[in-house]
């Protein structure tokens, strides 16, 4: 028969599937010998069986009973004694900390008769009846689900009656009365009465917990992260004890070492004669721990021996609870603590210096999402500032700029060279043009998955939103901070996008020390060596090689600072803007092929002269260059800009020769669908010259290279193949122009030439594709348009908000790879390529390339590296690291 | 060691792959006794191993001369021999007859020696010169590769001066000067003499026969035809017989059955004193074969009982080539001949009646694509009509318009209810306008592949392509038939894309007697009688059902005369355009729910009333509806068109209220990439009011049709699904809106849930969404835009000729389903989908539906159904029966 009960003294800390969180450090600390008050702990399986049958268990109730008797023999009370009761705390547990789920009900066992029990027993019949208020209060609104302002509205009604804003100073009268206020109102509200009976309390509770499972809250949560839905949650029963209990007593929040900044030595919060929640409401000052060795020496004593116990057992960073009664410690959670992205590094690499872990283990405590965090931009930790208001922290980034409140006037302000935050109440796709030029997104409304959000996160534009503080208002171009200051049109501000923080006017932003070191800055920063530390290790056992996408020499030579190990992408196409947009032009409305041949010509030297700088800067490593791969439209003015102005310039009789032809070539290449249209390698069938081209000015750059020395690698890349004909009949033609190329150079030419997997086709006929590519790269953006049939550039912003609220993803596929659907193709290509061609080198170069998620994915599926950006370079090194030592 | 020669009487008509077609005939009719001139076949392996080594291989030579030997012994005379010369033909024969390669070289044994043997041996010098001039010709153009024009010019010019236009007034010292002229522009145009050793011409030839194989022609053919690269061609190598030996002599063409109508009984052509050559080149007139019979008894009556012969052994209509020399006859070939349409039905069923055949074997000898072109309307075959020119049947069908020559006119004329053929040289993207409104399409250049051959298969519109004796003058607005009448814009020409022809003015067309019968007529066609009876035998044999895709009532009704086993694909978007377009405008451009949810209200009734009326149509069958599937702005006006219209009316000062809101909406809605936007499942989940009152609309009206007394079947299908997440949101919504329905009309409604597969991650995924589907549906139109990354609107016209050109695909995927890519993801989807659901209800409704090989595919890989247009519904009842009886 299953065991639906665990005593604490029956458990340990991985039994946290079983026990909850919770529950399985309550029951470590037990068996540490820590003074935990006794109780027990109803299972996770216990939940799962009262939610798919919908009724508690068979046999739940009894196991409970004998338990119950247990604790109460051990505590030498009885559950609600009228003479001198017993009193439980009940609190849900689940295996991940879930927000949405009801948390705890305490002073479980009081009634009309036995707060009369406890009042003469604790000898304070102050603290007995605030013990019932505080007991009707929880259980009314987590139990019961009655709105929490019915009672907190009683309270402050009383409290201003009496003259006064803190609750001490209510009297045993006042709280009787707020007693009978209450029970009046549960009957009110909830149709029924304060239940009298404890053990009734206590069934009530425990089902309450179950059922707060599957709160909206809860659901959302656990499709937001992820977390099944199917593991239920564990209901702990403890017996109470009370920090409240006169300047003796006191509860406490302590951390083994400061999760702020990872310092070395403990570091807590105590608070006199109050009780946990006290201490988190913030309603009184707290008091550091040195003080509490002036309060309390032996609990002080006591406490830091205990915490260094739990660190030494936990061998990591521990946040705990406890309470003092009358002068005796009582501790009450454990677990391992929450921390910043500098505390992480700092404290893995000096428990690694301690001896406490090893290296491989710091690394996995790490993580590249937080050392992500570490290179944004950020405030001048050192500067003053005014707070305004705290919302969501949506996109990361410091951003600064004049508040707008229209996509009209940042777009007009940004181009003028103004640094510009959009304010709004809620972004729509109207907002977007205004998004794109703006420094930072800002809004009173919406959450984590919001339009503003997801397109903010989109484009990588700080955002913070859901700041219900403010009241924007857009028509007059001001918002208000409720209950203060007033922000108008123009007037500066600063927000925060890792923190939510809003501050008045332009806080100074200074540069990541970590990205200030690796761009070979003298840096003396204990979060910086630890970072260094952990990426080397991470160097040292990763598999994967981690190359970065760049497209001119700057870039790759900043990439190659930050540990790039070669360019995975390549891009040509921004090679043909600015002052070669012409040229360009020229090429797409030549009349005939001499003049399509003259602007080829043309592009040649200059494209040469561009592969030659990179080739140099990535010198000795392998360079990847995909052919030209936009719709050559995206070369052209817009269609419908250009159709407004010729019509206009007809209306005026104005002749326009130039651009009518414009015109013409734009009508002539528009498509309804470019993302589905003539580009990649469909480009270079149509138009030859231009793939020929291209291949020619990179191998013409490979020869220059050799001449001078050096040992370039490049790699020439196909993209769009959809067949491996398509890629056969490219290949040919490189393979024409090397020999050309070689034979006028005299040099002989080493090179590759592969594809994009990017097409469901090409993952599908991989096999076919691989006996005609020396490598493929999964071009996981286009994979996913394709694989899902949406286009980033119109969905993101029409319904991606939708569908991250239904559930339909927990995170935007184009963030972190959807491994079911596109991952599928991945592996499927990676076989079949693998078994037509042994030595088939495989990357990556999607933005996926630089998200920690993936790069796990594209390390278990055996791909050879990933490519990302510059920034993204130490970050996939880290995790790539990360990955080996899973 | 490989054997690479074989005697005829070595071999047998199942050797196609070894000896290619004709060699296996000759072989067949050889072993049957038949009068076939003796002689051998070099076989394609012989051909594979010289394309291979570049030479021809070891012991060719030798095995050519033991078969020579063999050979010369029979006849009784010596290859070449001065006094007395045995002549050969030399003639190429793969295992698919294949334009572009050489086919044959007469008289091989002439020289200027053996032509006097020859002559004195047949006592005809004139004969002898007349056949070494041939042979000259022959071996000139086929074998050196001379423009044959070089030879036709010489031979007219001796004509000329000799007053005539007749070969057979020409002399024996005309022929012999045209000899030394024919000898002379040999020397001068391919660089060496005509080779007078006997052997050297035989071996050059059967070498120009291996080369031929690799003829651009032959290669594009291949890829066109599907017909592997590698098979290599068959030569073979026969004693000369001679037709052009005086009158007792002659040359005929036969066929056992009719090949235009099937009709029973023998059909042939003959012709006195000629050659093969002759009878084709149609110089003089034949005789029927009764007229050979007052001619020539004896030939006659052997020949009728050597046909009957071959059609009882080859089982089918054979297509016959003789010579008669002397009175003597001979077989030079036979084959399975070619058939009209009309033909293939009616010889099936006769050859059934007759006992030859079984039904399944008729079956296998007809084809869909064969049905289709007895259901399009053609031209009256009995009213009159004057030929213009003859181009390439590029897309089939009969058109009658006014001729135009710029699209501009041709949507001009269209828009005031005119029927316009628009004629170019060759079209371009930008005709693209012209295309969709004309009746037809007529180009002089480009072939099957060309932009115009592609679009218009795409859009089903006639077309006749490459019709090079018209010189089209687009500026003047008219063409000129070489040599013929000029027809003017606005002269009303008739075309035919089944054959190519160009008619002057309106030829009648009429209806097609097959679609008049399954329409109801009554009509007394053999064809009709023919096609019933194999489409009804298909219906026994076959396993895969057919539906229909019908949007109306009427459509409904039609396909279920033409065989329809339900609605495949009822679309609903169609229902939203005409009246109602202004309501969905409301809809769009609704400011608040309470609009919106009054445009929803107004189009229910509207919705309910189609939905009763097609499931009355298609009582007792399934039918079922997908939910609105494109993105909204396809209801709105165009944005560059709306864009331009605004402009000009801002500068001319004009108000234009209602529409500056659309232009906000469309602007809103507009889309980079609307295939991949906001449409089907996604429009479902934003705005999920117009899902549930479509639902909501098809349950209404089968509560009423049940009401009425029918037996709906309603399938509710779900566009667009890429996450089993999608079809759970809108599948518990139809859910609660069934339960509402229910509990109005107390009926219980019995209907089904399922989706469209027809992204790569339904496919993928399909098990998950197994779990949630009733029935998958593939639309294999999305499916194969998103697998190949491109979409039919935009790709089709410019680049799908040059793919089709290089190879890439041998058939648009778009016609013919690309079973190795995107076939790949239906196995995959068929199987997870099954899997998880044994009794997964499976079907296609994209346009693959209708056609013959992918029908075939479906057949193979599972599906239940395929669902085609109502027209195409015949096709795939016979498809279908031909893919059971495979």
């Amino acid at each position: 028969m299953t065991t639906y009960v665990h005593d604490f003294s029956d458990g340990d800390k991985d039994q946290k599937d079983l026990l909850g969180g919770k529950g399985a450090n309550l029951a470590e600390m037990t068996n540490l010998g820590l003074p935990v008050p006794p109780g027990f702990t109803i299972t996770t399986e216990a939940c799962r069986a009262y939610l798919a049958a919908g009724h508690e268990p068979d046999g739940l109730a009894d196991e409970v009973s004998a338990h119950l008797a247990t604790l109460e023999a051990a505590m030498g009370r009885r559950l609600g004694d009228p003479a001198d009761p017993l009193l439980v705390s009940v609190r849900s547990g689940a295996k991940f900390s879930m927000p949405g789920m009801m948390e705890t009900v305490l002073n479980i066992g009081l009634n009309d008769e036995s707060v009369v029990g406890l009042a003469a027993q604790s000898d304070d019949e102050r603290f007995a009846t605030d013990s019932y208020r505080r007991l009707l209060q929880m259980f009314g609104s987590t139990v019961l689900g009655i709105e929490s302002e019915v009672f907190a509205e009683a309270h402050d009604a009383l409290k201003k009656e009496r003259g006064t804003v803190e609750d001490l100073d209510l009297g045993v009268d006042d709280l009787r009365a707020l007693v009978a206020t209450y029970k009046k109102a549960i009957l009110e509200h909830a149709g029924r009465e304060f239940p009298q009976d404890p053990r009734e309390q206590m069934d009530l509770a425990v089902r309450a917990v179950f059922d707060s499972w599957n709160t909206d809250r809860a659901v959302l949560y656990r499709r937001q992260e992820q977390i099944p839905e199917d593991l239920g949650t564990a209901v702990n029963i403890q017996a109470m004890v009370f920090g409240n209990r006169g300047m003796s007593s006191g509860s406490g929040v302590c951390f083994t070492r400061d999760p702020a900044s990872g310092a070395q030595g403990v570091y807590g919060d105590y608070l006199q004669n109050a009780q946990g929640e006290d201490v988190v409401a913030g309603i009184r000052n707290t008091v550091s721990l040195a003080d509490l060795a002036d309060l309390d020496r032996t609990s002080h004593d006591e406490l830091l021996a205990i915490m260094a116990t739990l660190e030494k057992h936990y061998r990591d960073m521990c946040d705990i609870e406890f309470t003092i009664e009358r002068g005796k410690l009582w501790m009450l959670q454990t677990r391992v603590g929450k921390r910043t992205p500098e505390a992480a590094f700092r404290i893995a690499v000096h428990m690694v210096d301690e001896g406490l872990i090893d290296l491989d283990e710091a690394l996995r405590r790490v993580s590249g999402a937080q050392l992500a965090q570490l290179m944004f931009p950020r405030f001048d930790p050192g500067a003053e500032r005014t707070l305004l208001a705290t919302g969501m922290n949506a996109s990361p980034g410091a951003a600064v700029g004049k508040a707008v409140f229209d996509w009209g006037t940042a777009v007009e302000w940004a181009e003028r060279g103004e640094d510009v935050i959009l304010v709004r109440k809620e972004t729509s796709p109207d907002d977007l043009h205004g998004m794109v030029v703006a420094k930072g997104i800002l809004t009173s409304r919406g959450g984590k998955t919001s339009h503003a959000a997801v397109v903010a996160r989109g484009m990588g534009r700080t955002c913070v939103c859901g700041a219900e503080a403010l009241d924007v208002d857009t028509k007059e171009g001001r918002f208000t901070v409720r209950g203060g200051k007033t922000v108008h049109e123009g007037d500066l501000i600063s927000i925060d996008g890792s923190t939510g923080e809003i501050f008045d006017g332009a806080v100074p932003v200074v540069d990541s020390h970590v990205v200030r070191y690796f761009e070979g800055d003298d840096v003396d920063d204990p979060v910086v060596s630890a970072v260094t530390r952990l990426v080397e290790h991470a160097d040292s056992t990763r598999r994967l090689r981690v190359r970065t996408n760049a497209d001119t020499a700057p870039d790759a030579a900043r990439a190659r600072r930050f540990g790039a190990q070669g360019i995975g992408l390549c891009r040509t196409e921004h090679m043909f803007l600015g002052d070669r947009r012409q040229l360009v032009e020229d090429l797409i409305v030549a009349d005939d092929d001499a003049g399509q041949e003259a602007a080829l010509q043309a592009l040649l030297p200059l494209q040469r002269a561009d592969f030659t700088e990179i080739l140099e800067a990535m010198d000795g490593l392998p360079v990847t260059i995909r052919l030209i791969d936009p719709p050559l439209h995206e070369f052209l003015p817009d269609l419908t800009e250009l159709s407004v102005a010729m019509a206009v310039a007809d209306v005026r009789g104005h002749r326009k020769k130039r651009q009518r032809k414009l015109l013409e070539a734009v009508t002539r290449l528009h498509e309804q669908n470019p993302m589905l249209g003539l580009r990649g390698v469909r480009l270079g069938i149509v138009i030859p010259g231009l793939f020929t081209m291209q291949a020619r000015a990179i191998l013409e750059a490979t020869a220059a290279r050799v001449r001078a020395g050096g040992a370039p690698q490049p790699e020439i890349m196909i993209p769009l193949v959809a067949s491996v004909r398509e890629l056969d009949l490219v290949r040919h033609r490189i393979a024409d122009v090397a020999r050309d190329v070689a034979e006028e150079t005299g040099i002989d030419l080493a090179f590759k030439v592969g594809t994009m997997i990017e097409l469901p086709r090409a993952a599908l006929t991989a096999g076919q594709i691989a006996g005609s590519a020396e490598f493929f790269s999964f071009g996981t953006n286009d994979l996913t348009q394709m694989t899902w049939g949406f286009s980033r550039d119109d969905v993101e912003a029409s319904f991606f908000g939708t569908y991250l609220e239904q559930g339909v993803f927990p995170v935007s596929p184009f963030e972190s790879l959807d491994t079911e659907g596109v991952g599928s193709l991945v592996r499927t290509a990676v076989r079949l390529g693998r078994e037509a061609r042994p030595d088939l080198h495989l990357g990556v170069c999607g933005e996926h390339g630089g998200d920690p998620a993936s790069i796990h994915f594209f390390d278990e599926v055996g791909l050879d590296y990933v490519s990302c950006s510059p920034f993204r370079v130490p970050v996939a090194r880290l995790e790539a690291g990360r990955s080996a030592v899973r």
